[in-house]
């Protein structure tokens, strides 16, 4: 549709001193080996809500003005030189994570860990989040007919929980705690199920994040009591869990020091804990019990080949409904109001996407 | 009920001329550490059929009459001296592998390779086809009151497709194959599924136990024309599982040359042939092909641990029904017919049971 | 020699405040399926001079007067009902860790971490520092008559580092660093070196156990300053091991905070920490930086099937000259003076034993 | 030396009909992103006897004139556009499988799978037995200047095992059986001792080849009297092997069908075929009694990012003397000799160089 083309191609900006605003940017060029999107769906992930309230994430800092965004799937308009497979018109999920393609890590194929990875949103790359925007063409997967834009968005956190449930290879039947259910650990929730982890707990917070985990038929819920101490917490974690079933696995989703320690006195001897959640740089763990029960850590980063199978496995349908981690959508223009909605728990928001049709 | 103890102590026995018959046998003593069982139901296995038919599997001779029987579920009559966690009455699922406990592999936790395992129904060992047998506490797992001892009866024939499910350790999204549709094929595609496998093909020479396959949801099914050669089966399930889904892990379940030999060909570079059927001690495989593509094969024996989580799991209803792998259903006074149906092909039985209520 | 069997047997003992004393029992009986030892050689283990001097380690207490001592290797002096396997004069080394044989993790091949264990010389189970001694047959192992009782004594400290080198895995070439050189860190040296690891670099605050370290042909040594910041550690590290060979695996063998974070810090991207140090109950860890670069933590505690493995391998010389470890011997009859001797930094002592011939 | 570069580019050719010639090339062109290398050692692979007396190796034909060559080092003369990190004089091994970076195979990081590599000297690629030969970049590795130019050119044997060596992942003290004294099973032989395969026991059929494995080391050799069946080979291994020592191990570097058989019975249950040796087509291999011990097949194919860490351990002489390895070397003029020796057994040649200095 050539009407789309003309329309602004409006950017969602981030400034180190904690603001956000919309600008109309140029019509991008399209390089070589690159394709350009007009981005159709695009959800907005807790670490952009960071880096608009804190300006930074671990050591990675806001120092100008950047554009945001790394969820996003949409159209192809215009084919860069050189692109093989593509043609305009196809639909697209994007990967945000531009490796090398030259270094040790990439190499080995652990290209998550590429040290020279340029990522969309992420400073001081900009992102996904305006209307218009050109990716690598190596960096984009086809998405089915039958597949939404805002689920080729979701196709990113999705890939998150894929990425660690590969590095933790659960067996069939093996017992699983999942600390948080925020779009990502309700993400966890759906990948670790389909791998066939059982039975599953999931913990939060707040009653509405579970309420959603239990209507995607998670069942065993808990509501933490900030005001348990983290054996008190391990010991729910058992209950709920039943006789016979502790978990010797807990992907923690929320990078909370208490969920962690809990997490880690939850599990049975033996287990291990896999760490999603990002938190506060430096975070005391257990260590010596944790010794003592032969518990390890395992630390799962971004993702590597994940869109081709994750895209696979949600057309075909093994998570179950998806759509249900969407609570908030708002057309492009809004993107403003998306952000505030999203950072107001007020709200009850799981994931807010903004769109353009 | 005091009345069942008073029945008869019918066996099932099979001698080394390839007969099978049925005789009384004294009610049993209980021996130190073990239960008796009322056995309730029993699965015909297909090893059976070969030891009646043929006299030994493998390097097994049936020398001796001896009772046949390893896939039961009952309740227990009487408890053994010295026999801790187990009541009169307890429902329960037998595990028909006594291993020593002693040796080198018992130590390492792969018990399943006992070398003084005592198999019930396995020469020299008398087996559970009888309405009485004493069994080792220690291989015995209680079964949920919601769960019927047909289902119980069914948990050996789910725990060898568990224990190649784990050999493999499938990965979310893997493409796999399944080369047969008996019982044992039929249970390694729940358990494939369940375990996060996808897309799964199943083959079988029979169209019934595909069309078994269907109505368990496995909509990939492909008829064998044994015509075809080993590249054209392989091009045939390629086809079958479609573009970008080559599968990457086949689970071999009918020990036939020519299904062995087109899987392995089927496997994408650096898969992996998940051996579980049984067929002529020697295979010729394409080991120099198989060297140029890295792919292995992976052998897997039985079971070890498994008891528990596969009770759990199917009793949480994770594999969907099972009970679509029993065909047919006989009173344990006709045991012969159950034999008999068993080892005609035309009576398309899948899972055949003996059952005593 | 009947002479041995009417000398006193003296034992070792540790009170609930900060004592030990020696003290003659009478000659143990020895019960069914176990034999009486006369120890001839132990080693004092860093543990004990923590529960000496502070009454405990992490939530295990010294809450009577025990005999310490899990070191040893001896003379069977009188065989138990029902033991096969074993004469009187075998030489063998004994296994600390009894492990029920009856749980979980005992069934599964994890017995190390078996929650019914009776490690001697650990609260509340006497141990093996008195000159007879009963331990289970199950426990003992033969050694070679051309291995010494000092050396049978040290297979106990190189098991903790067999079990970590098995639990990590390193592939050939691996590099590593191995921070901490006292005698579980010196072994570990050794163990990583006979499994391929290389370059290894050991560090330690001392020097005496670095010139140790050396003189058993470990070269790239460093000697920690502990006005280093844990990144300023982690440079020096990778500068010893020299350009591309930035560790991947780290044996962290102090149980120091500012080790383990240095270690993790030295860490290439995507790497190990194997844990076998204790320390405080709580250590704080980079989590987020170990998020962002895959790195994970695993942990080794104590050991499973490793004694007939570590003598076959020590006989053999895989490991070199092991006696190195060995810095001072003393009769039975001065076991107080070797606590103090392993007690006093200023003594430069490395492995302390006592021995009887 | 510009002296050098006058030089006659002579080149080893073989055709379809069994010939082998030489000839001299045009002096070659420098493509972008390559270097211009002096060839100075080069081994004769079995596979090049191969591809000159039969014309094929599997499902590889030599269709046309082609030049083999592929374990080969030598020093840089000439560095194309774009090359960085490289220079004029520096001396390189050459990793000869050149992978096409893009597929999923490359992706992954197991680019040796990768279907669109072009491998020096084997059809449809020339090789690298000519005096000069241009090479892309990214397959140069840099060899010490300690490092000879024969011992570089043995990276590439030293790279097959070490890549068999990573596949099995032995563990510290593995008891393993390498069947074939050949260059291959011989440097497998040093890999495996290097990352703690012990004990070791080695088989061939000729003499010399278990007297080269002895002064390397190896005192368990076993030579191997073809008119043993499969058992008795199985149990002479073992008996070599010592009680308690049974392989679990097998690095399979003959390709013949009895080694394969004989070596899977030799091998405790449980263990693992390690298949380096390329032998027909089609081997038939035990695999109903693999499936009753839970003995599997891992195959090898050449190697993946293994040039700059065997190079790093020999240089480090972890391997010890690797020059044992090479029994004869010609001056390039006499390639032809070169190949009549190793061609003939007579000659006892393992490691057979041909040297340009
Ligand atoms: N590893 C990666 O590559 C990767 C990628 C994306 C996001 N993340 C991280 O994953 C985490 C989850 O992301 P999200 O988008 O779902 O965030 P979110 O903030 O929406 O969800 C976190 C949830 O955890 C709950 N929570 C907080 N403290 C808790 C506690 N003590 N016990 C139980 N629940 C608690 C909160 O109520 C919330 O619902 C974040 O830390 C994010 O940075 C990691
Ligand atoms: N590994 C173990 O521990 C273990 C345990 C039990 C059974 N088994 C073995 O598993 C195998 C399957 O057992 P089952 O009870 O399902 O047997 P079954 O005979 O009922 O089923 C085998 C199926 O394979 C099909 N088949 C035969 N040749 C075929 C071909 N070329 N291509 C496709 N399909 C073909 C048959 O039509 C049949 O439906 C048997 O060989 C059995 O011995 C192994
Ligand atoms: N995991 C297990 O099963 C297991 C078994 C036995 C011992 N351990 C533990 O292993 C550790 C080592 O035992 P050991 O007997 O060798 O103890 P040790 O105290 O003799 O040795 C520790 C060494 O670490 C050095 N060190 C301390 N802080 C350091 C720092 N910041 N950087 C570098 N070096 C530092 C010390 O100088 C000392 O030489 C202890 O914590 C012990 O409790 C664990
Ligand atoms: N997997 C790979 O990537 C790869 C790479 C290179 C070579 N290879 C293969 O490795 C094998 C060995 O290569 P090589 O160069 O050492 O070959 P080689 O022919 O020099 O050595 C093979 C040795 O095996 C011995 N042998 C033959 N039959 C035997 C038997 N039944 N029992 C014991 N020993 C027997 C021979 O006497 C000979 O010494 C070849 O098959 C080669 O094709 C594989
Ligand atoms: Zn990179
Ligand atoms: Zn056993
Ligand atoms: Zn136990
Ligand atoms: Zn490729």
């Amino acid at each position: 549709d050539p009407q789309i083309l003309v329309r602004p191609n409006l950017a969602l900006w981030v400034t180190k001193d904690h603001q956000i605003y919309q600008k109309e940017e140029p019509y991008p060029v399209c390089p070589p080996g690159q394709c350009l999107i007009h981005v159709k769906a695009t959800g907005i992930c807790g670490s952009e809500i960071h880096f608009w309230k804190s300006g930074r994430i671990g050591d990675c800092c806001v120092t100008h003005d950047i554009i945001l965004g790394h969820e996003s799937a949409g159209q192809i308009v215009e084919i860069g030189e050189g692109v093989q497979g593509f043609s305009v018109g196809d639909r697209v999920s994007i990967e945000p994570g531009v490796s090398c393609w030259e270094c040790e890590q990439c190499l080995r194929g652990r290209y998550n860990l590429c040290p020279k990875v340029k990522f969309s949103g992420t400073p001081p790359s900009d992102g996904t989040m305006r209307r218009f925007v050109a990716h690598p063409a190596r960096f984009l997967h086809k998405i089915p007919d039958t597949m939404t834009y805002a689920v080729g968005a979701l196709i990113e956190p999705l890939s998150v929980a894929y990425n660690a449930v590969t590095r933790a290879s659960p067996y069939l039947g093996q017992p699983v705690l999942i600390a948080g259910a925020g779009p990502i650990g309700l993400a966890m929730a759906l990948c670790a199920r389909s791998a066939g982890c059982h039975p599953i707990c999931i913990t939060d917070l707040e009653d509405n994040r579970l309420a959603q985990a239990r209507s995607m038929g998670f069942q065993q819920t808990l509501k933490i009591d900030l005001g348990w101490d983290r054996f008190e917490t391990a010991r729910q974690v058992r209950r709920v869990m039943g006789e016979g079933c502790a978990p010797s696995l807990a992907f923690e989703c929320t990078g909370a020091e208490s969920s962690i320690n809990s997490a880690i006195y939850a599990l049975e001897d033996g287990g291990t804990l896999l760490q999603v959640g990002c938190g506060k740089p430096d975070i005391a763990v257990p260590l010596m019990s944790m010794g003592f029960r032969e518990v390890n850590i395992v630390t799962s980063f971004r993702y590597r080949l994940s869109w081709p199978v994750v895209i696979r496995l949600v057309n075909a349908g093994i998570f179950g409904d998806v759509t249900g981690l969407i609570t908030h959508t708002f057309p492009i223009e809004q993107t403003i109001e998306a952000f505030e909605t999203c950072a107001d728990r007020s709200k009850l928001a799981i994931k807010v996407q903004i769109v353009d049709e």
